[in-house]
């Protein structure tokens, strides 16, 4: 009998049920990946003799041992992978990676409870970064390096399943963005590697220009690294306690970082575009344009109530405004001052801004720029059908028809945003957080931001305080926001497992 | 010459112009009811011989004099409306209705300023119920009645305009009540005055109820009428700084004013076919159930909070809660306790409460239930959808199919409303008021519900103190919620006057 045989041999007892076989084969995969990432911190601290190193191996044993373990109960299965289970792999996927990232948390120095580590590990993943550690400024470089590389991966991540995954899936109006428009059984995988690849190439240009351009402002090589990488992914992970507050007297730097967080916010098909076929239309997109308006009236409105309320110069003002609103917008998350105390005007734009995000595609989290513009050209229709009832009016979006089908899938994760909003606030008042904490948590956990409103959790705070019932439901929310909502909720229904 | 020849051989500057005349005629025909309105405080008060007498009659030669001025203006106009004079008239009806209002309370004893004055005859007018008056208790009884009155005709006028005019003016998804179909051209103002007599009829039934119920209870006579009048038209306005708290040991009282209140928030046209046809099916109306199922949600799960964290009886806690709630929920905004002492949990629950709203085609105020329950609905389809990409489901309400149509013009009204409390709060904020101020003033107005949240306009509190710019601005959404925002917004387009 030959080995092969001999496997072939043996019981298959998932492979029979429910198609997941090739789901849990490209989990194992991704696992692997995730080992090969523990691997970096692990090398690095064997450098430094930091006893960490030892969390970092236990991991890597754990998460190659899982992976090899489910790379031989799925051997030989189908790989052709249906709609349903798209949807299976795709909340699994982030599931798996995220608990399995907890690991150097939990065994390493920081020694954080399992709460603790999943969120902070969720928050990683997600490219949020909130977090619940303490003393930032005394961790190993091997956890500091861990938390940067969480969010740098989790963007790739999000990029592949922006444009190659949540389209097809019909999930949140992102069709729209579907360049192609036959069917796509069997090309989804391949696909998602491709552009895996290029988005991959583009990443990692974009990231070393930033690795370079803050060590050439005055970072150290170890910081600059781990802040370029939460910086292009919009995630927003520090060193320090102070977040980029560190470097607050560096305005080159602060400018830099705003450049970078911004790259980070705008949709990567158009830079593919611009590397393929040396096609410069990003300018000409409505998105971006949006985008960068939006931008622009928030920082000339706070700037305008800054002048007036402060002594501080303009250009510090400027800075200081320009980077912290672009910090939020984006849902980066980096903080250079206590935003909580330039009074109400400041407070109530900075909420708002916790909903917005940046474009669709890119690392960003948040409702995205697109949704809104939707809306609005949604609403001018309707204003001008009361007008002429009998009209006609196309409705069109980057020069594409807005089909009734895309409208109704915006509509439909716009509203479920908000109802998860009220779920979760209404969740964590009843733990006893005030109303502000309640509201901007929710807000800023679903859209994927970071810090929120008020002492507890605003950018001069920490979730560590928060309910351990609280981190629960917030890891579940930044996962939820992630996966773009409906994702996860399409998994609960009864529907879903029935044929 | 007969002196009917005269009059028509006089210029007729404004008969000639963008078809105005038959709008201001039906305007001067609400003036001189306000008129009539005002002879009632006007009577009581010569028989009380107070000084605000003379305020009330200064306030009936003014109205009726620009009455009559109208009535001459219009004559022989052709009172043939299409539907951009129906947008206009029920807007400008509103606005003048409002401003003449408040003629008594800027002459009379209170001698409000004139901002002070618009929001309280608006607030009165829109049946929100928010006050900028202080030692209500010692008003004379003409202020008291006009400021009830005010809410009781208020309460007609939106019935009137949620049956009759909004349905067939397309606006904010209402036509899922009309159950005509046929063309509306020449039938709007019959149809109109036919529904106002019937309402009336009903309304008239049911305050007469609550008057004799709150006099069989304790209330004085004159109290009895004012409440009633202000519970059945949802609106709140109470004789009293402590509102309904005056009566807060009056147990069978509090339960009495649930029932009206609740009576208020009920679809009118379901009375009127209870009376016309004898059929009870009021029971099985989806709206109906839903805002009863709501309702008992909240209260259930405020009541659990309240039983953990006070000392108070099972029965206390009922009354209270049940009273807040269902005054809040109804848009009434009565209060006989100050609950933004009850901890976060109600806080936020209080909170969303400001944006529900009673059923469509009532007094109530808010988003309304059928809102919520249709973006239910198109979330469960799109769930559906999916699962089962190809599948057609058939989507109704009330056992009647959901065009896309009526979809939409939800989803405007309600993205209008979200982008309302955005500009709102943010402009109020801008003035100095905190955030949750700021917030639950926005959501308050617009939904015509009362009270906010916080120390200044909590139950406890009053408009009194804000900055006269918030004042206006308040004023003016007040309006805008109860037009449903899009009747309103419509003028403001350049199409809208262009053809």
């Amino acid at each position: 009998m030959s080995p092969s045989s001999w496997l072939r041999s043996l019981p298959h007892p998932i492979t029979h049920q429910a198609g997941l076989a090739p789901v849990l084969r490209i989990i194992a995969v991704l696992l692997l990946v995730l080992a090969v990432m523990m691997s970096v911190p692990l090398v690095l601290l064997i450098s430094e003799h930091d006893p960490d190193l030892r969390a970092f191996a236990s991991s890597v044993l754990i998460t190659l041992a899982v992976s090899g373990l489910l790379l031989v109960i799925t051997r030989n299965s189908n790989m052709h992978l249906r709609p349903r289970q798209m949807f299976i792999l795709t909340v699994l996927a982030w599931l798996v990676f995220s608990a399995f990232a907890s690991l150097p948390l939990i065994m390493g120095s920081p020694r954080l409870s399992v709460a603790d580590a999943v969120f902070e590990a969720v928050s990683g993943v997600t490219s949020t970064g909130a977090t619940v550690m303490v003393d930032l400024d005394n961790l190993s470089d091997g956890i500091k390096l861990w938390r940067g590389l969480l969010q740098w991966v989790g963007g790739v991540g999000i990029i592949v399943m922006a444009i190659a995954i949540l389209p097809f899936l019909k999930v949140g109006g992102m069709r729209l963005f579907n360049t192609e428009s036959s069917g796509w059984q069997d090309k989804i995988v391949p696909r998602a590697g491709g552009a895996a690849k290029s988005i991959g190439l583009v990443y990692l240009t974009q990231t070393t220009l930033a690795i370079v351009t803050y060590w050439l402002l005055g970072m150290t090589p170890f910081d600059a690294v781990v802040h370029a990488m939460t910086s292009v992914s919009t995630g927003g992970f520090a060193n320090y306690d102070a977040s980029f507050g560190e470097y607050a007297n560096n305005k080159a730097l602060l400018w830099a970082c705003v450049v970078f967080m911004v790259s980070g916010a705008l949709p990567f098909v158009l830079y593919l575009r611009m590397v393929t076929q040396r096609s410069f239309t990003i300018w000409r997109d409505q998105q971006v344009r949006g985008f960068f308006v939006l931008v622009l009236i928030v920082i000339a409105l706070m700037l305008t109530e800054r002048m007036y309320a402060g002594s501080a110069s303009f250009f510090d003002n400027l800075t200081v405004v320009t980077f912290n609103v672009v910090s939020v917008i984006t849902t980066t998350g980096y903080a250079t001052s206590d935003y909580n105390d330039w009074g109400p005007f400041a407070v109530c734009l900075f909420f708002y801004l916790l909903f917005i995000g940046g474009c669709s595609g890119s690392t960003t989290g948040g409702m995205k720029i697109f949704r809104f513009q939707v809306g609005v050209i949604m609403l001018v229709n309707q204003l001008r059908h009361l007008v002429h009832p009998a009209g006609v009016f196309a409705q069109r979006y980057n020069g594409r028809p807005l089909g009734d089908d895309i409208i109704r899938s915006v509509v439909a994760f716009s509203s479920l945003f908000f109802f998860m909003v009220v779920a979760l606030s209404v969740s964590l008042s009843a733990l006893g957080l005030d109303m502000q904490t309640a509201l901007s948590a929710s807000v800023t956990m679903l859209g994927n931001v970071g810090p929120g409103l008020g002492s507890m959790i605003g950018p001069a705070g920490n979730y560590h305080s928060m309910p351990e019932t609280a981190k629960w439901l917030l890891s579940f929310a930044m996962l939820l926001g992630r996966l773009e909502i409906l994702t996860v909720l399409v998994l609960l229904t009864p529907a879903f497992w029935r044929s």
